[in-house]
């Protein structure tokens, strides 16, 4: 194979580490928005790599460090079927686009920076000690199996939601306490912590008036719990969003080089 | 709800225990072949279930204590579609037939004596401890990976495979080694222990001629690993299955009556 | 028995706390220092509580709430030998004098908190996640037994020291690995994270030039590691000492309230 | 240094392991009652190594495979005050005499197969599983910290008993329930499997009738649970002894060589 060629476009420390990563890998490399004055040609790549997340307002990419405007209509036009390209939660039309974000793998490892930074919140936001405290972990996802593990090991009185019956069972085979998210507003919310990871409503704002809970961490990415009731009835919430690039991002940015060149190397 | 008869066919000693549970959350019960000289009425059931697994050679029901011949066929063709059926491994083929058998929450948690039982064999044919231990799990399904997370918990240093790239990125943020199940054939097989736990054949004979393995123990059902080639390197092998009834029969029966219970609930 | 009384001389917010417990658990409390205007009389009392710590300055008791004098020699003058004193890190002269702060099972409940803080305070001040860093641990006395069992369950890779030869068995056995702690200098630092917990300087200035270390977490009450000789070399440090208070204040409380009652306990 | 030469005296398959680690490294080795018709001379040795147990019957040296009668009187009388000699738990009276049965090092690591062998035992002679069973391991010493240890990760709801107050801190601290072992015979012994490791009477007779226990496993080495009034309440029991040469014989070699090794190196 004959050394590649690929341009990032925008994106923030983690895509210069990952520049960094790829020549260390052997490919050339241009920029476009991630640096000053850089002019990627992305005619001559044959990989283009969008950043995490590809965009924050729909039309242009998401390039905090430089602020350039790279309109997304204007780059999709230009993008031939023969590029393979690289998006976060973000889909272009040609026929070899894949959206890393949506990979269970890379959600998995980011998984754990997130993991981490809602444990150090929690430590920081409570009186009391994480030890022996009871904690609620809404949704048995990828956050929520890694959280619970983290949580357990401290000591914690751990108990897991989930809607799949071979994921209660799991969470029963591994120790945890179960409830099905389902019959959550028919239970005691008698915890300590509750953490949310699931991005629909499933406690009732009218159940929040009777949990003991001290502390409620979302780290949902959209909508989980009401925060404002729960605020109302006294409880503090955290809405705890982008974990990785906060808590971790030099691990943040080896999970995304990882990432792309598994990716990169599957295609050839 | 007026209560409901049960007809049970068969079985081992766990569908005694069965009974029993039953007969404790207010079911009228009979059994056909389980006890000498039972002689239940399916006609007026209206739930019949079939026991682990429900035949053992596709023409009678498997009923080892009274060693009765309960045809299949003849059953079969007297059960109406609005008899709830729960069989084992095998299909009726009612309206309300449900194969408990293929449910993941009920295999997982038989993956908890599965695993205990490998566990034991494992201290009882080597000369030296897990703690500290090479040890290769093939499979990182249900039985994998509770068997990983207990055996981490030994000391030993655990390898699990898998395919699915989220299966190898949830095993390594939970701390596993991990070889995608493809690649087996062509990593060093330097481990003390390995555990096989799938249904297909992923090591090659050849390969067992340089790997350092003490032990192998075949958890699969079926067919894994070439357990005679293995033999012939010298490498004591273990087929071992059925281990939930065998190393806990208890458990085994309480997990099928709960799996059952819950199961008729979920009808009402 | 008849209702005893109680005297606690000033101390923070730990001792409203255990006052209040106290005062559930049936005795009679009066307090001087601790709340303003309060003159408790200590003639009348059986148990007298000094705060953690009993002094700072090693002339008055600890008073950080009401800032009040109350000077060591003129109190200790006025304990008779019948009465019981509690005392942390501080030794009055009557008989029946007990100084908790030097009980083993008090010290060990603290080191819950301190570990938490300690993680806390890692993933607050990397940029890389817990899990598969490189951390040493050392010294594995109270602190660092809890510490390295929590950093474990993060998937860190741990490495403890301790001098004990039973005690780097009891490390090994659990799963960590080891040092001498007086090998230290003369072992290849290649750490990500340490933590010190030992009270004695354990590593040279000199051997700081070498590590790959990125952040320094001492724990130490006094003097463990050289912080400046460290900052030099473009380490972060930190020096976190009091953190049970600081992380968890209303454990802190539970675990004093605790340690109280138990004295009083097994002195009747 | 010049070559060392070294006398084994009796001895089971252990100490043909250690024959073979001590020549690889570097020593001369001879034996006398280890290997049919040998015959070490001691008087050119500098060390002299006696096995586990050096003796049995108190007369004569342990020596299982040759049964060849060597007394200990006529031993101790050639042995001069500057041969170093290795013994356990027996103590021969030169001035450089090691028994390093009682070295807490030594135990600790033979912790490990014994905590392995006892779950071997527990898991072979019960109908249920670890999991979610409820275990009582009596005294938290070295065994009992590791068997605690690795019970906890099978998912047993474990209690550990110990004497001293930071014992039964530390147990806290890492999660477990504890009683003090001066309170179980007023305690409810509502558990399923009961370990023993303490070498004293801890419960009556008399208490052994009100527990629900089906399983004993006693790991004591001289007298600890009356099993055969434990036997008589219908409880199962084991009097397991020592495990580890039976569990794991090349690792039980493996710690005693590396005992051995460094006890000599500490000599030089």
């Amino acid at each position: 194979m004959s050394m590649k060629k690929i341009t990032i476009f925008g994106g923030d420390n983690r895509l210069l580490k990952v520049r960094e990563n790829l020549i260390k890998n052997g490919f050339h490399v241009d920029t476009l928005g991630l640096c000053e004055g850089d002019k990627g040609d992305m005619s001559s790549s044959q990989i283009l790599i969008f950043p995490v997340p590809t965009t924050k307002d729909g039309i242009n990419v998401y390039a905090p460090i430089t602020d350039e405007k790279i309109a997304l209509d204007s780059i999709s036009e230009k993008i031939t079927d023969e590029q393979l390209t690289l998006s976060c939660n973000y889909q272009f039309h040609n026929k070899k686009c894949v959206d890393y974000g949506s990979l269970d793998s890379y959600a998995l490892l980011n998984a754990v920076p997130t993991a981490e930074g809602a444990i150090k919140i929690a430590i920081e936001n409570t009186g009391f000690t994480l030890w022996k405290s009871r904690c609620l972990v809404i949704g048995y996802g990828r956050v929520g199996k890694v959280l619970a593990n983290r949580l357990k090991a401290f000591g914690c009185d751990v108990t897991v939601t989930a809607r799949k019956p071979s994921d209660l069972s799991l969470a029963d085979t591994l120790g945890f306490n179960y409830i099905n998210t389902e019959d959550l507003n028919y239970a005691k919310l008698d915890f300590d912590i509750i953490f949310n990871t699931v991005d629909v409503k499933v406690v009732d704002d009218e159940k929040l008036k009777n949990t003991k809970c001290s502390l409620i961490i979302d780290l949902a990415t959209h909508y989980g719990i009401n925060l404002e009731a729960a605020e109302k009835q006294g409880i503090k919430t955290i809405k705890a969003s982008g974990l990785p690039s906060k808590v971790a991002p030099q691990t943040a940015a080896e999970i995304l080089s990882k990432t792309i060149i598994h990716i990169i190397n599957s295609y050839n």
